[in-house]
């Protein structure tokens, strides 16, 4: 990405708006070749050139570098953080019921906007940190509440990703009527038991003994 | 797409690959416009100045016309015909049974990369067909026979749509682990119920009176 020679000209404030991209460059870089959880904000710092201290100054959390890597303008923590709270037989109903208003929302342009460049495979670096996001974050983040039988967990919540994309699909970027203008309520209404059958149903291929 | 001076050039055959060709922008052009069940063979022949006769001697029906068009390896009438055949009641299983292997072989790969370029808005020709088939024919194809209470086959039928499209980036496009991994016969038995459900399940927004 850059040189140390670039890293550190001379004359140059720490603080100025080339510290801020080429930090944002750094954790692009490493989020995408190594994943979300093996990458931490001091590797971030120090691949960009930069104390540890500038990356919280400017970006705080590293669920919130991520956000502004793949640029998303909503901290992931947002979602992950309520979910925390619900009880696991609740959880098919309020994935839908933070995301899809989220979705509808000025905030979704740019989320959708993001996915469309995954997809394509115009970016690879997008594609390696949705996936990663998914993978290692959600997967984990989520999966672990709902791992019974024991190693189950990921699966779940994989069925449920591929439900939740499949509607940013169809309403968003196929934008197929009368699916596109179907009231929220009556979408997450319709979804939320299937969503709660992925996490806690039987689920093929995995025995309960 | 063509002048019509182009296409009445002297000496050439009509027969001659440039036909084909011509015959292939101008459907292109029309079920994207106008949808494909509103665009006849005999409108495509017109606008590509060719005889009707010619459009089937190249391309057969309408629906393998389609497939050329949108670039896909397949008649989707070989997806749609079984579909007729199969019980209401098994459809929910049937459709990712047909489908699912399909992915996952080479002629998926040429499904998967025009549904590629749909998502990222570079041909919104592609974007347009592929819509109007999900809308327009599956929709209809599938959904008179689960439209119960009235009004509801469509919207059952492209749940089932946001799901098997869900399945498609998870696996194929993501290439989410261990998603990507598991064995087709696990995917088709976990997603059968609640692809039934859609289709002939409680479906909320539609009251049953």
């Amino acid at each position: 990405m850059t040189t140390n020679s670039d890293r550190r000209r001379p004359g140059r404030p720490p603080g100025g708006s080339d510290t801020r991209d080429r930090i944002l460059a750094s954790a692009r870089e490493l989020f995408a070749r190594n994943g979300i959880d093996n990458t931490s904000i001091r590797a971030i710092a120090s691949d960009a050139g930069v104390d540890s201290a500038l990356v919280h100054h400017y970006f705080g959390t590293k669920s919130r570098l991520f956000a502004a890597a793949i640029h998303i303008p909503i901290d992931p923590m947002s979602i992950i953080g309520p979910i925390r709270e619900v009880p696991v037989d609740q959880i098919g109903r309020a994935l839908p019921s933070l995301l899809l208003p989220l979705y509808d929302s000025e905030v979704g342009k740019g989320f959708i906007a993001t996915l469309r460049s995954v997809i394509s495979g115009s970016d690879v670096a997008d594609l390696s940190m949705v996936r990663s996001f998914l993978q290692d974050v959600i997967s984990v983040e989520i999966g672990h509440r709902v791992d019974d039988p024991p190693g189950s967990g990921a699966v779940r919540v994989q069925f449920v990703a591929s439900q939740l994309l499949g509607i940013v699909m169809a309403r968003y970027i196929l934008e197929l009527e009368p699916f596109k203008s179907l009231p929220v309520t009556q979408i997450i209404d319709t979804v939320a038991p299937n969503l709660q059958h992925y996490l806690t149903g039987e689920l093929p291929g995995f025995s309960a003994d």
